[in-house]
């Protein structure tokens, strides 16, 4: 007998907190053929969350619907009881403050049905002191999106100490059944892993700055020109493997293991972000954006991301 | 007065060491419209590299071939001589081995003209050292493309200490004007810029498997299905400016420097990758490999890899 409900039966998505990642899951779910009860305590949450969707919907079309899906099946609640009591599953994505998180924790605890997986899109905080002193604390998770949600695939996944091993389980196959890419992440660390990943990398970048290596321009370009490309398609260790020749990643652990732990070496330190290094940071991707704003750069990006998931979505083995 | 050629009036490229990547800047450089002048000392060089080029052509023809490419454009030369004397450029590839590249530049000096850049294709070995006691060693740079070259746009190009600043320019633009991204590395370390960026990510990639935070494969995810997807539109430091909301890289930096900061020193180890961790990386592959083969992750990688240049290149700005 499982307590949660059946993955397949699942109607109603309670979107608590509707700020930019939560009006972006809701897009994501009401494009699933879910049906959305969203909450927010904010000012005029209900216009922001309505242009949201109207905006991202077209994405959604071009990257194709549910055949239940309508932009119409959300329900703006007045309350958060009214928002989750009959829902099958709460995406929470409150601000990433403790305290308020805590005593939103409690009342979802109160108001949810206990069935509910209580799933949070928190970055930067731990679940186990989240859950902290909760009574239905083992059905809260963390369910990390990549954002934007609505477009990438990502969802990191990791219980807190309280949370059930049943309750991981099933948020992951649930995500997964809607079209998401769900990873199991099995310790609480801070970042999870695909933003320590990318602080990884960001901290070479900063580096390379610092020591006048390259232009942050050219910085950019040695990504996305060269690495960049096929990141996109596999992960760190599966490149690792085609660097090898027809040994794999045996036959390149034995070649190049050495080397790279030397140039591992060379890579300790820690650039510390101060002034100079900030305004050097910041007079570079002025001089790469040219008269392009944030705005510009962001519609590029999506049109692009669009582009480059309906073509893997096309492709067998991803 | 220029002592190198007009970019526009260069013909004749000596492709010298024809590996992998010599095969593959071959290909490149005649679907550019060029004619290629090929040598290699090894066995059976002239069959592999004509596989090579068959294989690949209609990958060119896919991303579109300059209106006087032929793929018959190629002459296999008897000697490097015959290979180099009448070349406008040279793209040396040979082994990464300093006293054998050190003995071919002192014989591509002799052979060629002196209006000629010579460009290496090397990934670990520093010019200061190869180009050193070379009578003409102001036109020798490093000119390191990313693999497969005939795909991936980047090359980075770098001088050493004896290095003329005008052919470090003219490269970059010679490279630049047949389609090529060519960035500008300023100094001298090993794995120039691109690959230690690779690197840096793959450390935190192998920390990950070390720590038991997610399976292999799911640590290939959080790259490929969530941050890696943004990295093939843009680096990391344009990526921070757009996280950074309508502030741009400006707001990022005050808001999330000191986090990050403070991330950086839970990341500061260098994993050993002794036999346990080598096994777990290789059975972790085994898993997501599955019944796919080396040759069949490699065509899958390159078909896509190829409708994401094509997407890219008919985007403005990019």
């Amino acid at each position: 007998m499982t307590k949660y409900p059946k993955i397949e039966s699942v109607e109603k998505i309670a979107v608590v907190g509707t700020g930019t990642i939560g009006s972006s899951w809701a897009t994501y779910f009401l494009a699933q053929g879910y049906k959305v009860q969203a909450w927010d305590p904010g000012l005029e949450w209900q216009k922001k969350i309505g242009d949201f969707i109207d905006n991202a919907w077209p994405q959604m079309e071009t990257l194709g619907l549910h055949s239940a899906a309508k932009k119409s099946n959300i329900t703006l609640c007045s309350t958060l009881k009214e928002a989750v009591s009959e829902a099958d599953f709460v995406q929470e994505s409150a601000p990433e403050q403790m305290e308020l998180k805590q005593q939103l924790f409690s009342q979802l605890h109160e108001f949810s049905r206990e069935s509910a997986i209580i799933s949070s899109s928190t970055s930067g905080l731990i679940m186990s002191d989240m859950q902290n002193g909760i009574l239905s604390a083992d059905r809260f998770v963390v369910g990390h999106p990549f954002n934007p949600p609505h477009l990438i695939p990502l969802v990191e996944v990791v219980g807190g100490n309280a949370t059930a091993p049943g309750a991981i389980d099933w948020t992951i196959e649930f995500y997964n059944h809607m079209g998401k890419h769900a990873i199991k992440i099995k310790k609480e660390v801070p970042g999870h892993l695909a933003n320590r990943l990318q602080a990884a990398l960001w901290r070479e970048a900063v580096l390379a700055v610092k020591n006048d290596l390259a232009s942050v321009e050219d910085i950019n370009a040695a990504v996305a020109r060269g690495p960049g490309l096929r990141w996109a398609l596999m992960g760190p260790h599966m490149i690792m493997h085609l660097a090898g020749g027809k040994g794999g990643i045996s036959q390149m652990l034995h070649h190049f293991a050495p080397g790279i732990q030397e140039w591992w070496l060379d890579m300790a330190e820690n650039p510390i972000l101060n002034d100079e290094l900030q305004k050097t940071l910041i007079a570079g991707i002025e001089v790469e954006s040219g008269d392009r704003s944030i705005e510009t750069l962001e519609q590029q990006r999506d049109e692009q991301l669009i582009k480059i998931l309906k073509m893997l979505s096309k492709t067998e083995g991803h």
